[in-house]
């Protein structure tokens, strides 16, 4: 019995790698892998290859003969269930839900007289689609504020200088990040000074490359806010590959990209309603914020940073240099928002640390 | 042959190890280990227990037979030398030498036809008296700054209140390398903003209670600049056991404690010529700064900055809050100090940095 399980367990951790290597891809479905072995004990292993790719009725029907056992790292779809009964399947076991309110392929898998296991490294299963059950739970994306800073916690110097802070290493990393996510977030501001691409380049990220082809590359989607309409047609994130959204107050809808109308708070956009859009709307379930202290602080206050990744240079740029983020003036260390770390590490020459709000 | 080397290796190891545990108390003298074999295989282990206490010599007057060989961390004094020849002492190893230039325990062990090899273990007897040769090549102790600050880099909120942006972990970790500094040094202002005791507390630090008894705490010299004569003797640092030394301009002495007296430079002290008498007149021949960031700015555009040593606390405090250390506006990014990475931990649920200037 245990040495069963223990079978069980290895060929469920197969489908749950192959669902991790979608990572770059996959957006906006949710990471998926399968592991399926025929009656003579061969197996095959898929995954899900893109949003719209591989499905697993598409991999069963690549594979001509019978199916004994199928394990996947989340439910399968009931069209899937249906051909897994013509193949003959006789055993499913599913890591964990993602949709625990349809249980039409559960009910159709009891029908057909095939056993039926939820649950099998469920813990790993969860954690591989945590952005995505977060923002199921929160009808919100899960939201990482990415920063770099000097040891002495400065981003840029007093004349806005800051290229660069951080060494090529964690510049890759954020890459792998950036890659990894639904979208990225930035302000008109950051776009106005950096011009930046805010976009993933295979080229230069080592991880993506061991990962996927040049031509699996998705780019997330960039997402700037710009309610003060500052941004024309002649910065470079409106003519790399992948989509741009504009986001500006409701009504007032106007530039060069695709527009993502919200609500207004105070002098500036609903930071809460956008988020809610976006994954709405966009289908976003995890953003990525490179921005500048303004809204790194915004987002802050709306309690809208869900974990934040700091990269910290060993350097000193003094008192006179620009801050990590904006916050209100506190009186009392008691008033201080706390953080828990995560990890901490050094990337090349520099320390990435990783907190989430306590 | 080879094995031969390695159990002399592990005899050396022996003395080193002996040696590292007189980390707390030896200072200021540097720190020693010898391992003694008898002709019968036996062995005893001896370090340096305190600056003034068991030397060489005395440990060998202690054993009764004779000795066969002495592995020592450094060289043996010449009386030590002698003390050996006597008890019949063949094989003599050094792993490295604190005082080269003095060549007479040498010459000694020489002409009473001992064999004599130095370099055994040659690095980790060097890493072991770091500080100490440090100070015996550019004349100055090495300076540690330790500084805390929120994840933004801050030290203080505006108003000054900091208590306590770390964790007890840390200020246990601040403790142990207190106890093995040959003083702490602060500014008058940190002494009347916080009243700090900037002692050692056997009881608060675990550390520091599995490798020593209470009784045998030796406390750093407290070294506070006060060229202003702020400081009067309400303050804990005079009412401490050990010793409070007030850093004041030639000519200018006065105040509550003993004096040092040097050089003036512009309007503050001159800070390498303190760090030179503070070796050349009180045996110190490592640093512990604790202070505010003027201070601490101070020492590193003066380059008296040899270790970096920041606790991090996952806290965000704010633009208005006290910044980490006063260096000069920078106006392009290669003219800010660079450093390098040495250690990087979790200190229970703050990080440690360890760095040191490029």
């Amino acid at each position: 019995m245990k040495s069963n399980l223990s079978q069980h367990q290895k060929a469920m951790s197969h489908a749950l790698q192959a669902a991790k290597r979608g990572r770059f891809t996959c957006s906006p479905a949710p990471m998926f892998g399968a592991y399926l072995q025929t009656p003579s004990g061969e197996h095959h292993v898929h995954r899900m290859e893109a949003a719209q790719g591989c499905l697993l009725q598409d991999a069963l029907g690549s594979i001509d003969g019978p199916i004994a056992a199928v394990y996947c790292s989340s439910e399968p779809s009931l069209a899937a269930v249906e051909l897994l009964h013509r193949k003959g399947c006789k055993a499913l076991f599913v890591a964990t839900l993602l949709q625990p309110q349809d249980t039409s392929w559960e009910n159709t898998a009891r029908q057909h007289g095939i056993t039926l296991e939820v649950g099998l490294l469920a813990k790993d299963a969860q954690a591989l689609n945590h952005d995505y059950l977060f923002c199921k739970h929160w009808q919100r994306p899960f939201i990482r504020l990415k920063l770099a800073a000097s040891l002495d916690g400065r981003t840029a110097l007093n004349n806005g200088k800051s290229k660069w802070i951080t060494g090529p290493k964690a510049r890759q990393d954020v890459q792998t990040f950036r890659a990894q996510s639904c979208c990225v977030l930035s302000g008109s501001g950051t776009v106005i000074a950096d011009n930046p691409s805010l976009n993933v380049r295979w080229q230069d990220c080592p991880e993506l490359q061991l990962a996927i082809a040049e031509s699996q590359v998705r780019q997330p989607k960039r997402v700037i806010i710009d309610n003060k309409h500052r941004l024309d047609n002649s910065y470079q994130v409106f003519h790399l590959p992948g989509e741009t959204y504009l986001v500006s107050e409701k009504g007032d809808a106007n530039g060069p990209g695709a527009v993502l109308e919200v609500n207004k708070c105070g002098q500036y956009v609903d930071l809460s309603d956008m988020m809610q859009r976006l994954s709405e709307q966009l289908g976003i379930y995890s953003v990525w914020v490179e921005a500048g202290q303004a809204l790194a602080g915004a987002l802050f206050q709306a309690q809208l940073v869900d974990e934040l990744i700091l990269y910290q240079a060993p350097k000193l740029m003094g008192q006179d240099s620009r801050s990590l983020l904006t916050l209100p003036q506190y009186s009392d260390m008691s008033q201080v928002p706390e953080l828990i770390i995560r990890d901490v590490c050094q990337i090349g020459t520099d320390i990435r640390i990783i907190s989430r709000l306590k």
